[in-house]
């Protein structure tokens, strides 16, 4: 059976990783079970056979490959009769700007919504490893990278306009079924969710409903993983 | 042969809508002739018989098709044996991102830079009804939206990261050639260029390289239209 080294919080079935989560529902898509492994961020030495020290980090057999975006293509081109993850070279072309937008828009905000709240979860020993690399990141502490939160979140709901005047004419990214730029996007809501307790999303808007469909997929993996019903 | 409606200045051959571009490029790159018809904001009986008010109009034999999305899907439709515009139904569906992106976050930061220059430009006929209706937009003087813009550049520039990352790792949004997704995202660019002399990017710029490949497309289309180096 494939293995999947899965970020976990101080709770082994917390799992809150974006970039995993894309994983987790590629595989599901391609109808793949996978044994998923509890792994914290100093457990660097665990993935060391890897050649580096992320997650998530899928072996298969003897192989092992590692970051979401090629753990993706590594699926769709070992497993080419399961359903297409991109749709063709164009649509996994395409699919990269989806990528780019979650890890260069997304990402840098929702951080600091949730970073905070993440160092509440994570195990002890991460602690401290966690919070010294993020506040580097951030410049600032955790604390004060969150404590704005409130004021800042309509900004953030503004900045989902693209994807909002998507959704509002096709239930999913790739359309009338879901892609694996759904899951790209998606990982990131999924990160929120399993961690914090914050409201990103107002419940009428399109990317709420989505973000619904998306957590019913696959009889519903996301949506009953352990995380903040928000 | 085909024929476009495209939107003009006061001198005939300054065409700069972004939504016209996006066609021009997609008739292009099906390999079609189409003659362009000069067309000003205020000419709305002149495509009255389209049941709206607004380029691009294609009229092709007895059909007329507005909306520059519609009409790339009536293309891709219509002509199937010439290059694909979106490389399959995944293709079209991810591609919806793209010009959501463009619609929603690159129009209304360009809209304030090049506005101006716009009203400088347009045909004396459509002054009044371009600076009322675009003054209402935005919600200020067509002065002093544009008049910080060399302030609001570097804002500007930092928001292009989503396609700045694309184009790091291949040369189009399309891939390895360029697709609607393209079109569609420098429409937006060629709008500002033909229309304006500001600075949109810097030249060492992966965006700014990538408009330089689609400028030389299809023997210059793009780069030989009446503009402005930058």
């Amino acid at each position: 059976m494939l293995k999947l080294y899965d970020l976990a919080g101080a709770e082994a079935d917390r799992r809150f990783s974006p970039y995993c989560w894309r994983v987790r529902m590629a595989l599901a898509h391609k109808g793949l079970e996978a044994e998923t492994i509890p792994w914290r961020f100093t457990d660097k030495d665990v993935i060391a056979f890897s050649g580096q020290g992320l997650v998530p980090v899928l072996v298969d057999g003897a192989r092992a490959v590692h970051d979401s975006w090629s753990i993706a293509q590594y699926l769709e081109e070992c497993y080419p009769d399961r359903p297409s993850l991109f749709g063709g070279a164009s649509g996994k072309a395409l699919s990269l700007f989806h990528a780019s937008w979650a890890n260069g828009v997304l990402h840098p905000a929702m951080l600091k919504f949730v970073v905070l709240d993440i160092w509440k979860h994570v195990d002890a020993k991460d602690k401290a490893y966690f919070r010294e690399s993020r506040e580097k990141r951030l410049g600032t502490s955790l604390e004060a990278a969150a404590a704005n939160r409130d004021n800042e979140v309509a900004g953030f709901r503004d900045s989902l306009l693209p994807l909002r005047l998507v959704l509002r004419g096709q239930p999913f990214l790739g359309g009338e079924k879901p892609l694996f730029a759904d899951y790209v996007v998606f990982g990131s809501f999924q990160w929120c969710r399993c961690i914090s307790d914050f409201k990103l999303l107002a419940a009428d808007d399109p990317v709420y409903l989505w973000r619904g469909r998306m957590l019913d997929l696959f009889d519903g993996l996301a949506g009953k993983a352990k995380g903040y019903p928000v």
